[in-house]
């Protein structure tokens, strides 16, 4: 069998038997969330790590090398925030082709120092080598986090709202206009590409989620909601069940669909990268996350279903029929990317 | 200007002005040593990540999928005792085409694992994705130490013995077969093979080195002692002289060089990946040290040469003359590897 008929997620399942044959104990959690959480001296590390290839993830004639920089770094950042943790330090590894221009990498580098200016974390490491053909970058995020304020895929209970701080499948459609440009205002378009290689990040609101003591789950946006939740519901024993119409989209991707012809709905279920955090929280805690939101930075907080007990995922339409939703988002192994 | 002009360690020294852009006083070391330090609620923590590439770091043609996994492992927990520190945890990223076999795959995990399982490693998460062209495999493994036993580059004193924990060259004549097959004998052969594939760990002399109170410096040898020394000296602001005629070679490496007919010196000084370790240690601790290794491990320790004050590094030859050693080890932007 090959990789492409196994898909992601199956191999994942492969790797994770007999992964702990060491100390398990101060394993808090392993292979499965979206980051590592190790305890050693009282003191609790998150670590995550991605890995972006060229030609996949990204292609270097529609990014610029600062933004892309930036990007690796934002997208591990992500997951520390899904975690509730504060990111600290920051390894990033590169492999690129022996007559890549040094400036390019000048870029990079710099692009990536500024964001980990702005949110505060140190570069401690990393490697540099060369590859072949293809730009290869990986980073790995440590950071920390009170053990008790811990936000793990698992945590989602029966009655919970599903929560989300922003519109979904901007950055799908941003892909698409970089892929294949329509005629849209530059405005629009540029607003969606944007979402595409600059995501947001929710660094503050992971800690406000952290520690509510309303928020009971939580994972990054990166591959689509409807198999990003279908993790938190198979990590937590539970089925979820989405409103259609509760699906937050925004302006520039109704009037982009509208050109092209095509479901937003769809891109915003399925589209990848959108980086949005997804919570699952106490009903009786919605009001009151929203306005903490509101107050400390701004972020909405849009409530786009609920969890219930069984195993799936579900879309709700406005008639009230519920139909099992299949997860259609990125599998690293099956998607050709950008 | 290309990255091939510029070279690795320029390149990696205009990624580091202003990489702390965090909280630096809780980082101990940064980027350029073995590995970052950070501590966290008085618990020190040891980082080390690398990077491999197919057709860079290793050919599939050459080296089975799980002595790839156990490799891809190794050379980060060289660099983990390197510091003298204890690993603890891995995480691994790989990027594969689409059409690779899963059971190659399989395969790369149960070799890791199974070297996991031996030194009492977790693994506890990573990334998986798809490549277009070749293997991508990153690796990051965290390891504790306590703060005082950590052996960094920059320690080494004038007066030092310079030490080694095994032959030298091995591993880059190992290469030369695989790339080149001579007509020697087939054990001959292998062992260098091995040394190649399948490096020594000195993971209980790493502890034996930093609990001595006796060692100052420490490096693992990844890109040939005549490089991996210089950045050393360079570190600790003093020179180093190697003498010729001690520098450990193998009886396979004696055989297969006159067969080759090349200079056993010339690889044994500039050839890569022997991962040994190489330590700077005050010289009246030297015996101390051979008699705690022999009887812990068995490890032999080889003494090589002398810190002295000044820059660069130099070779001395039986007659006395002293020459300076080029640089001529691997550097990740101009070979083009295996």
């Amino acid at each position: 069998m090959k990789l492409r008929d196994l898909g992601e997620f199956p191999f994942i399942e492969r790797i994770a038997p007999g992964s702990l044959t060491g100390d398990p104990d101060h394993v808090l959690c392993g292979i499965g969330d979206d980051a590592a959480v190790v305890e050693d001296g009282g003191q609790v590390f998150v670590i995550s790590t991605d890995m972006l290839i060229e030609r996949v993830h990204f292609r270097r004639d529609t990014i610029d090398p600062a933004t892309l920089g930036a990007k690796a770094l934002a997208v591990n950042l992500s997951d520390i925030a899904a975690m509730g943790a504060i990111p600290r330090d920051v390894l990033v590894s590169i492999a690129a082709p022996a007559d890549t221009p040094v400036q390019e990498l000048d870029e990079f580098f710099s692009g990536l120092k500024a964001l980990a200016s702005r949110v505060g974390v140190n570069l401690v490491g990393g490697d540099t080598t060369m590859s072949r053909m293809d730009l290869c970058i990986g980073v790995t995020v440590i950071g920390v986090a009170p053990r008790d304020q811990i936000l793990y895929r698992s945590g989602a209970r029966i009655g919970d709202r599903i929560l989300v701080t922003g519109t979904l499948g901007d950055a799908a459609a941003g892909l698409l206009i970089l892929t294949d440009p329509p005629a849209i205002d530059g405005t629009l378009a540029n607003a969606l590409i944007t979402a595409h290689v600059s995501p947001c990040l929710y660094l503050e609101e992971a800690r406000i989620f952290a520690t509510s003591g309303m928020v009971h789950a939580a994972i990054d946006l990166s591959d689509g909601i409807s198999s990003d939740i279908g993790h938190v519901c198979r990590a937590s024993g539970v089925a979820a069940v989405l409103e259609s119409d509760a699906i937050p989209l925004s302006d520039e991707l109704l009037a982009l669909c509208a050109v092209k012809a095509i479901d937003p709905l769809e891109l915003a279920l399925a589209g990848g990268e959108d980086y949005r955090l997804l919570v699952t929280a106490d009903p009786d805690g919605v009001a009151k996350l929203r306005s903490r939101l509101a107050a400390a930075t701004g972020c909405p907080l849009f409530d786009v279903g609920e969890i219930v007990a069984g195993t799936d995922v579900f879309l709700r339409e406005p008639g009230g029929m519920r139909r099992p939703l299949t997860a259609t988002g990125w599998d690293g192994f099956r998607s050709t990317g950008s």
